[in-house]
């Protein structure tokens, strides 16, 4: 992976740290931080040493939306973008280019690792819709959420029509689509938004706390099969195929590593390890989700 | 539209309101008041000049239920009509007669302007269903709600089998559809039937805040397309699809009036003014929902 | 139904107590806990005169998990059972071994009977995950919960990928399961696992308030056919199904003697008395949910 320049990335004891990185601009959206994102994402997905992810803002903004300021006289980024030809395959749907909130959306969709979002300010449009495919969001007491697409003359983005009804359930995801209005990290916490407000000074240990809470105690290979299970089957409308499903999981993983060491340590009351890596000890017939189908090239 | 009498429309200022007005009967819902709520939501959806909806009921009730007493020897208003013939394509289904609350919630669905319920008093059985399809439930101290059918002998109508889980959920569903029970504003509130509970006094000028907030800031090309893909969204089981038909409305959208209006307006920072109608600027492929089979005639 | 040894099975007024009844091992799960509670469902649901279930756990926990110390030299009950053919076509999916929870949690989603989990103490992975396809959940102040599977290398079990997203909404759903986290009743409020927290000596007679409330004041037809839409419906993808479905329950009902009773007692302002059978008055085109597959024996 190339250096990127509109994010940062590091990895702590297990945890990855992404931060969007421009603090000038609030870090407002742009098409090179689409493609550093997913490639960050690749990478925790790919390795074994990395049990969470915690994403963050630098500065006092997380994410202010498309950057609409960033090249003056063209102001709207993607402005006449619209219906071309994509580039390459990875950003083509259809043959059209690909919303760039959507692209990040379904990488975190099949993500096998848990991501918790960490937001400590303004949240606006693809920034806050980004975060809806992650699994926590916690906010600082300064963090401002907006769904603003109504009040900029555009559609929702990031499949985040899918995504908010069943985050926030639908009653709330239409008042606050609907109306655009910007609100505060109090409100996010009434309707289901995010699960913790903390002070500023709080926000990223707490969201350590989280990531701790996981690396620490869980085994990536349950947490990657979890995550997988609770997502896909949130689209599965026959509870047989599930029940089935989970049948051949638990007694697959049942004697696999990780269960034995899970037992041991129980019955021992002492912390359990987990080593078992991804790639040798995932059922192989987990499936994939979301399917990326064969038009969507 | 021929003038209606169970209940009455008006509209000011891009907003259009609905009371629903026999208040010597507490509102009580006939198959005239049916006819009549269609009607007006049709009026509202094919006027650009309406860009948000309130609905609320005449005197001290919003909406008893079906009207069980108004006709003395025949209380039960459909009795006998069960499994009859229908009398016209519009009132059939399926070549038998409709539920009279379905037809209305299968009309709010499919509406592009955005409603608000304004819960002034009792709203029991197809009194509340018939706010499930709407956007923003708001009530007053003295509301009262409750889904009745299991304490009448019947089934759930107005669509409320698929509609109530999903607005508060299965476990909140079940216990107030499985007991029956009839519950005040506070209990509503906290299972996420409404948003907000008010005073009565306050209770309208509320409602006329949020039709405000809707009419006065967003463009009415995107809030009939974003109700439309949250709703429709629910029902996808392809998150791709989602993508592509986000990246397709958006690429569209952004090319059109309201969205350079959007953007220069929030460059200036300056309230926007949304001109574009929707016949000419909602995209021709934003999917109708709920689709209307064939066989339902 | 031989009698049970893991459980234990009372029926008072018309409502059905069942009590996992293993003091001594918290109540933790067994594969004869398993098919003694399949059994005890299936007699409330062909006995009229049960119009309600209570779970409750004997001692001070409710249910522990899986047992996982009950035989010495093999700690894991299951351990070696996974992908080994399943002893008879109950038991068995896809010619496997069924998981357990499992079992329970698709015979409580067919039930025809409302169901109360009143959870007085510890209930930690199949011991929550097996109430999540009952009705209503109520704790003590002395409830324990955890979605502990990834802190013991398995995978989510008694189909609770399925159940849990939609019960508590998916943003809980991961926070709780990738952590694996055990939790307060108070937690377990305010994340829509448990609709109330009541001190310990009066959890009982709560959940027997809430099934009095069924009991003496619903149809035990309405109910059957209320709980059979909620559950069937959160899988419909077409509402016109939901709406052609409940205009001709609505239809058939009005006409059955249950309907009658609720029309005259309203009217009369007197308490209904309900005392249809299922048998005769549930209609026979309420469809099966869940519906059993045949590549699932």
């Amino acid at each position: 992976m190339s250096h990127p320049t509109h994010i940062s990335v590091g990895v702590v004891d297990r945890v990855m740290e992404i931060t969007l990185d421009r603090p000038d601009r609030l870090n407002a959206f742009t098409p090179r931080m689409t493609v550093e994102l997913v490639q960050a994402l690749d990478r925790a997905d790919a390795d074994d040493e990395v049990r969470a992810v915690i994403v963050t803002g630098a500065g006092r903004g997380f994410c202010a939306g498309a950057d609409l300021g960033s090249s003056g006289a063209k102001p709207f980024a993607y402005q006449g973008a619209g219906m071309q030809p994509a580039p390459d395959e990875e950003d083509s749907i259809n043959g059209l280019r690909r919303d760039g909130g959507g692209r990040i959306a379904t990488r975190l969709a099949s993500l096998r690792k848990p991501v918790i979002a960490a937001i400590n300010g303004a949240a606006i449009g693809v920034g806050v819709t980004m975060t809806l495919p992650m699994d926590v969001r916690i906010a600082s007491t300064t963090a401002k959420f907006g769904f603003v697409f109504a009040r900029r003359g555009i559609a929702p983005e990031a499949v985040s029509s899918w995504f908010l009804p069943r985050v926030v359930g639908i009653a709330q995801a239409s008042e606050w689509a609907l109306t655009g209005r910007v609100f505060d990290a109090d409100e996010a916490l009434r309707g289901g938004l995010i699960s913790r407000v903390v002070e500023p000074e709080d926000l990223l240990s707490s969201a350590r706390a989280i990531a701790r809470e996981i690396a620490d105690n869980t085994s990536g290979v349950s947490v990657a099969v979890t995550r997988r299970m609770l997502w896909s089957q949130l689209t599965q409308t026959d509870i047989w195929q599930t029940h089935d499903l989970e049948s051949r999981l638990i007694a697959q993983m049942k004697t696999g590593p990780d269960a034995a060491e899970g037992v041991e340590a129980f019955l021992a009351k002492r912390p359990a390890v987990f080593e078992a890596g991804l790639e040798d000890h995932v059922p192989d017939f987990l499936p994939d989700w979301p399917v990326r189908p064969d038009w969507a090239h």
